[in-house]
């Protein structure tokens, strides 16, 4: 306890120069304007400790993790980020942990040249609760209902590492140090596809983010969509990056655990998305140009349901759901 | 606990068919636009159990509460009701309390023309945070910064009596049940002013809503404008509702209580504004085309900060700061 008030707290860790929104932190609202043919989308997530972080995690890590998992949203529409509010409940005024979480915050804003623009702090069991706001061409949005019958599924950068570090951390697994502080920065520090996800309008079908496993996330476009589809489980499984890693043999990761992984480990914050086959060039240049991998892992069928096959084409008889808050 | 699972807790409770956005809930992001000529106006609330309403709350009456303190900041701004996205971590899937909850949040949406867009749902410490968007002309909206010395300073409705109720629930005092009943009603069903801010658009030079009373909130108007104020200590306690009621003389509202409710009580959702001397007769036709009482209550000067007097204008010794989330 430092003895700051609630309007201190936000003058000092929070308020900066407002640049963008017409109005700055402070005011009842923030005003904000799309500009003439785009839409503003809209996406909220909380965070809670023990849920969606670890009361270990640093300060710093935190505000990166609270915002990237916005922005991931974002990208999944292939909006181009323009603002966010952020309310947090906090148990106490801890300045050393408002100054870790604000900086963390702030360079990954700068970084995507998004601006916080109002919010609400409150004291209460740690809460950290962000609207984010982006631009898109009207009617340009990625959705999750465009996937058809016939088109790839692809998916970027790498997945399951969260999961690992999480598996450790819960103590369900040990990693050799070096391999658990790689999974850990990817578990506390994701990298919201922004740049990949505008590179995907007008070529990709359908996206989403995959927060909640691969398998979780892509069903939700499988409805959305009406179609179904059929996942090379190997092909999903190279994508767990530290599995590629030297140690990795020693680290016991075997085929079902990289399965495990990669297929409903959650946290991974990539996207998933589909586009027409005709279009893999133009997915492989949007890759290319955003610094983004991008792995073709399966293809969009007319039965529904999703069918996740070994390297030789039979369907593997391990379960893998989404991940649920509530389950 | 019901088995429900996160994604049709949302379905059952939350999903309803999309309107003014393109996309309902369940995408990752929605999409708004406002109309040509529009700003957006946003804000965010976070409400906590034990700092923002009571664990003895009736579920409805917290929906109505969570979204009607959002919609008290768009009416602060002058802004139009559109949209609101709803984030919200319960401790368990409890159906009795989601489906009060949504019908009282949804019976203010409706009665404002306001969409649920989307949102996220979590399992944590109970937290409710509603960031709200509603429009406003171009350069129109009610600002913190606009008052003028020589301004008048009005209050719409009236004040103090949820303060009341939450002296009585933290026995502090004590009330006739039907006194208790009307402030109880008050706390926890505020009624925000959305029809007068937007009537007060182009009359009043400045408004900002009483959220954490009328001395602290006032405050952040006269800095914002660079100016001060002299506050009528009598007439704002004539606000007081209850202190009219005929049994309020033998519930031990004396002046000091009665001072102490309405300038400082914090939870009334009514708004301040000031306007100049010369458009109190716009300011009175706001109030009757709006259906809200507004009450004049003091003046801006030109000398910075709050002088409250008594009818005699006299200065009033007591402190009335503003309510503290961190105090």
């Amino acid at each position: 306890m430092s003895g700051l008030g609630e309007f201190d707290l936000i003058a000092r860790y929070f308020t900066r120069p407002a640049k963008r929104s017409p109005l700055g932190v402070g005011d009842d609202c923030a005003l904000l304007a799309p500009a003439a043919g785009m839409q503003l989308a809209v996406s909220s997530d909380m965070l809670v400790e023990g849920r969606h972080f670890l009361s270990t995690v640093e300060p710093a890590r935190l505000g990166h993790k609270a915002l990237a998992v916005n922005l991931s949203d974002l990208a999944a529409c292939g909006a181009k980020p323009l603002a966010f509010t952020l309310a947090l409940a906090l148990p106490q005024v801890d300045e050393a942990w408002l100054e870790g979480f604000s900086r963390g915050l702030f360079a990954l804003a700068d970084a995507h040249g998004c601006e916080l623009v109002g919010g609400d702090t409150t004291r209460g069991p740690l809460n950290l609760c962000i609207t984010v706001f982006g631009e898109v061409p009207t009617g340009g949005a990625l959705l999750r209902s465009g996937a058809q019958a016939g088109d790839d599924v692809w998916v970027s950068g790498t997945l399951g590492d969260a999961r690992l570090a999480l598996d450790v951390f819960r103590g369900r697994r040990t990693l050799p140090a070096e391999l658990f502080a790689l999974a850990r920065a990817r578990m506390e520090e994701p990298t919201p596809r922004v740049a990949l996800g505008q590179a995907l309008r007008g070529i990709a079908s359908a996206a989403v983010d995959i927060s909640d496993g691969l398998a979780g996330d892509l069903g939700h476009v499988l409805r959305a969509s009406g179609v179904g589809a059929r996942l090379d489980a190997d092909a999903v499984a190279g994508r767990l990056a530290i599995g590629a890693h030297a140690l990795a043999a020693t680290a016991g990761l075997d085929a079902q655990a990289r399965r495990a992984c990669t297929l409903a480990g959650g946290d991974d914050y990539e996207l998933a998305f589909t586009a027409p086959v005709t279009a893999r060039e133009a997915v492989a240049q949007a890759g290319r140009a955003s610094g983004t991998p991008v792995t073709r892992i399966g293809s969009i069928e007319a039965a529904p349901g999703l069918r996740i096959v070994d390297a030789q084409g039979a369907p593997l008889t391990q379960r893998f759901g989404g991940f649920d808050h509530f389950a």
